[in-house]
């Protein structure tokens, strides 16, 4: 069936403006959709669920959103990114692309948004839950408790009321009744829920500060179960432990894409899109839908009645965290980049229209500035570095690249705006650590022949960030890249060619890919890796030289992002990523977002801690430091500009060069 | 023009349920509604603002709702306090007629709901107002506070988020930064208020226990003008006091009727509205509205933009505390009478529908017990006896006849369910204490004459509390009525008669009164009075023994209660309303419940005031005591049984019987 579509930017005049909407068929998902006036095929698509790859926000930019418009017309800009034989074949970007009549569209492969990133392990989490349990000495601590209790029935002697009878009780337990403080909505319910059973009924606690706040009420003992979740915003992914809150384990764990993505890939098209475009309110309902989506599908799957769940604890960067809340992000792209807030109030999860119990709570791990947010306070509170006296660094690699060096005594934080490169950002064939990516790569001297493996054992599609260090280190001691990342062409290799954007690697060809198509690695793409390990590590050497330090005192180095479970240190430092340090001084710890929100959701004491921390940190500012810049232009070699701070490195090339 | 009233009784089939809704117009106001399908006279015209006469609540028992059909066809039922002339005429009961075509309406004088019990004059206010600011050491400290504050630019070197900037400016002001919160709708405008007018802000902060909360924040100086509420939510008569915080002073007054009234008269029958009539929202919304009406008349009338008024303060018994809060007061009326809640927490009045600045406060004045609200404990703070050494009594001599005996070191309370009586219920020409009320009565001795006055100086339509007491005293010291309140029928008078109900006494002639019928006072009338009387002396001779004391031993005894301006305590005396005690020790405060309400207005200090008499006061049980009901039989003659305990009344009435 060839479809019938009519050229590009050839609009099909009234059809467009038709107050039917046009219907399009998805697959292989076989889902139909309706499209509003004007949307576009991404745009329709995205509000209806059905999630097509597109890492620009829709911009054109990409050129990730590839379909295939299989029936119907269509209306279409035109696009670099899109061959002759392409267009024969029906392939437009679903981001320039509106229907002109009803519609049946394939998502290849490469385009379809797969849900989840990958997060922690069983083993990695028991070891978590282990530590929390320790630092609360045994007793889980939520930020709520839930008590039963049997208070005397009233009579003429004892007709204090319901209210008083509730605080009375609470009191002989050991509260402070003067700080004892109970809301209308509670006490509408009261008087109802103490005659249902006999004046027996389980009351859920708050504690904040000093004071105790009684948020439910209900007949009986509801005391089990008790269910909270722990949830990473993430700019790209969204993740969500379900906890178990009697035992403190982890039950279930879903994630999928953040579906903001649609509305623009990084914070700062975000807050655009929140400030300039109106788009707040909508940006907040999309990630709210997307974390009950979570909730909803794991409780479903664990068969948990939804009102079980209590407690919800956030951690995100603080864009994210405006967003989530609902607050304009306008002054965090703004110099003097101030956010609105860096601390929230614990509040009813209701009022942000999650879809937990009524009743619940909902808390946000607090971040410390615009660009180091309570991610990044998340990361030091399952890093313990807070804890620790010796000097250690702590480097968050993601869109963002914060990095906090420091001890139990001080803490100085800093965000280096790496970008997005290791994520798949800005990466032609660039991905998340997801079912499909290539994570290992290994070049066989003198054949320039790739080895890799994938995630999940399937076809490759991408490389994720893990695969790019690979990668990247990889060529450069084959001698594939030179210092300054540039394909050397002489190479007698059909892997190592000039391609349509210049010369490029192929590290997959079409017959092995999931996709059908060659998977490659261009000098732009090496470009964007050396731009972004050479801000993160201009980032810590400047830290270390601020406060009168050198690598040398550092004697722990702990890296999170998300790199699923995987990364090769020795490679970031052939890259220059990482410091040329003993092996033995790294620690990968994975997704300390989420770690940090378990652990807050588990503890009290370990909230508190984490608020310490985003206390505690003295933030820079590097975006107007010269000294930063000095550092950054140094580190846009491999591995550096100054090769003796990397002598293992100049060791491997030679060895290796010498091999070659 | 002949009203074309069907009989009574004989409904008009078909017309009856037509879907479109039948008009009626009320006279004197001129106003014209349209009534629902069902609806009778009296709640069609009470849905819609025009208000009749209906102490019942609408259950046809009290026959005060007399209207006068003038045009049109009407379905009504039977009713013994309408004689056939009435008929004729075309009077019908508002409660009992449903409309069956448009209508014609007029409200007679007798049947007109007026706005307005009377409320404290000014010098009185003065007076007030000079002990509130000297109590708070001649600062004004309402439970909110407004501060202007101009804040320092944030700055690369100054980049804390703009609510910590908020919070450091505060903690410099001598607040305790970590008890310093914010909340979610703040925090959202925070960022742009700030930036408004080069952060010049002005932040209302809200002080309760050790929690600092800012609940608004205003770009500039608007510290000025700022005003509040003080609300008396009786269950007759609601009263509202508009004050300017900045003075103290109340600037305007304004009262009106409850509309819950319509609903039923007293709070029991409230209650069975709201807990098993499914009427709670609904008496909710009446009292919300009218109150909000009273505010929006005073804010027109003294040009004051509503927005500037962000605090109310209510007093009111614990039944109407419930139903403003819209909490179901079922288990009030049950043995063993318990309120849901005597404390309620402050709340921000949009939650409650009350329309003033949106990010308004209410606090309700504490209770004690179900039947010793808010208003009691308005009432100690009013008349400071929590303050003195001495021994005091208070009686609020309302609906239910609240007693407080006690001194600075502790206080005993009971409530003596007197019955509306004083408040004109179940007293055929009964009323409160307004236009048109007889306030002062003496009987002529030996002709047996009566001479009165009118509160409003206009023709009498009924009697009010002070003027029944003034009859009573009166028709029994002139021989009119026995010790029992048995009418003397031998007298030769032609103001004492045999009436339709039994014997009774001409208060004043159809010729003189504003209803142009007779005014009588008749045996069940007096019964009533003596009943009502002997619970509230019965009150407090319980009270007195139980904790050891007798009347001797009283220093001081307040009055309080809706007697407009007016309480000749010698007359109550002489019917045993009151102890015979020298008249220097009594003192008449009026309505102290609003008094309340206006000083916790005020003054954070009073309002902790307030909280310690709620909290101190320990509540006796009245009704299921053996010893209040002796006390209550041997009250129930005119003084007293024990005629020794009221030597002056003895001494009073041989000198009349031997002038008469």
């Amino acid at each position: 069936m060839r479809p019938g579509i009519s050229g590009l930017d050839a609009p099909c005049g009234l059809m467009l403006y038709s107050a039917m909407p046009f219907k399009i068929t998805f697959y292989p998902n076989r889902k139909t959709i309706e499209a509003k006036d004007g949307q576009t095929i991404l745009k329709a698509g995205g509000a209806q669920g059905v999630h097509i790859n597109a890492t620009c926000g829709g911009k054109g930019n990409c050129g990730k959103c590839r379909v295939i418009v299989k029936e119907g017309k269509v209306t279409a800009k035109e696009s670099a990114f899109l061959t002759e034989a392409d267009i024969k074949q029906g392939v437009r970007l679903a981001c320039m692309t509106k229907p002109a009549s009803d519609l049946t569209v394939e998502i290849p492969l490469g385009s379809q948004m797969r849900k989840g990133a990958k997060i922690a392990t069983g083993s990695k989490l028991d070891e978590l839950h282990k530590m929390v349990c320790k630092t609360c000495e045994g007793e889980l601590r939520p930020v709520t408790r839930k008590l039963f209790m049997k208070l005397p029935q009233p009579n003429l002697d004892d007709n204090i009321s319901d209210v008083e009878r509730l605080r009375r009780e609470l009191a002989k337990r050991g509260y402070e009744m003067a700080d004892i403080h109970i809301n209308l909505p509670i006490i509408r319910k009261v008087g109802s829920v103490m005659r249902a059973r006999d004046f027996m009924v389980t009351a859920t606690i708050l504690m904040f500060g000093n004071v105790i706040e009684v948020i439910d009420v209900q007949p009986g003992d509801t005391t089990k179960p008790r269910y909270g979740a722990a949830v990473d915003v993430g700019t790209t992914s969204l993740v969500v432990y379900l906890v178990d809150l009697l035992t403190g384990k982890v039950v279930d764990m879903a994630s999928t894409y953040n579906p903001q993505v649609r509305c623009g890939e990084d914070v700062i098209s975000r807050i655009v899109y929140a400030s300039e475009m109106g788009g707040l309110d909508e940006l907040q309902r999309l990630v709210i839908d997307a974390v009950n989506g979570l909730i909803e599908e794991m409780a479903r799957r664990k068969e948990i009645d939804p009102e079980a769940i209590d407690n919800i604890v956030i951690s995100g960067n603080t864009t994210m965290t405006h967003l989530f809340y609902g607050i304009d992000p306008a002054h965090i792209r703004e110099e003097p980049y101030i956010p609105t807030a860096t601390f929230l109030p614990l509040m009813r999860t209701k009022a942000l229209g999650l879809k937990i119990n009524d009743f619940g709570v909902i808390y946000a791990v607090p971040g410390v500035a615009s660009y180091v947010g309570g991610d990044i306070s998340s990361g030091i509170l399952a890093s313990r570095i807070y804890k620790k006296p010796e000097l250690s660094l702590f480097i968050d690699i993601g869109t963002n690249g914060e990095i906090v060096l420091g001890n139990s005594d001080w803490m100085v934080t800093a965000a280096c705006s790496a970008g997005p490169a290791f994520e798949g950002g800005g990466v032609k064939f660039g991905m998340r650590a997801m079912d499909g990516a290539i994570e290992k790569v290994a070049i066989e001297p003198g054949t320039f022949e790739a080895k890799y493996s994938v995630i999940g054992n399937t076809p490759p599609i991408g490389i994720c960030g893990s695969g790019m260090i690979d990668l990247i280190a990889e060529m450069f001691l084959s001698g594939v890249i030179d210092q300054k990342g540039r394909v050397n062409l002489g190479i007698e290799s059909p892997r190592v060619r000039k391609g349509e954007t210049g010369p490029e690697y192929v590290l997959a060809f079409a017959d092995e890919t999931g996709t059908g198509k060659d998977i490659t690695f261009t000098e732009p793409d090496i470009d964007n890796i050396i731009r972004t390990k050479g801000a993160i590590y201009a980032g810590f050497s400047t830290l270390l030289k601020e406060v009168g330090f050198g690598f040398a005192d550092v004697k722990k180095v702990y890296i999170a992002g998300g790199f699923g479970n995987y990364l090769d240190v020795e490679r970031a430092i052939t890259i220059g990523l990482l410091p040329d340090m003993p092996l033995d001084k790294f620690e990968f710890l994975g997704n300390t977002s989420i770690m940090g929100a378990y652990m807050a959701l588990l503890s009290r004491n370990l909230r508190k801690d984490v608020e310490d921390i985003a206390r505690k940190m003295t933030y820079m500012e590097l975006s107007v430091s010269r000294a930063f810049m000095d550092q950054y232009v140094s580190a846009l070699f491999l591995p550096h500009t100054n090769t003796d701070a990397f002598p293992t490195v100049e060791r491997m090339r030679k060895v290796a060069e010498e091999a070659g």
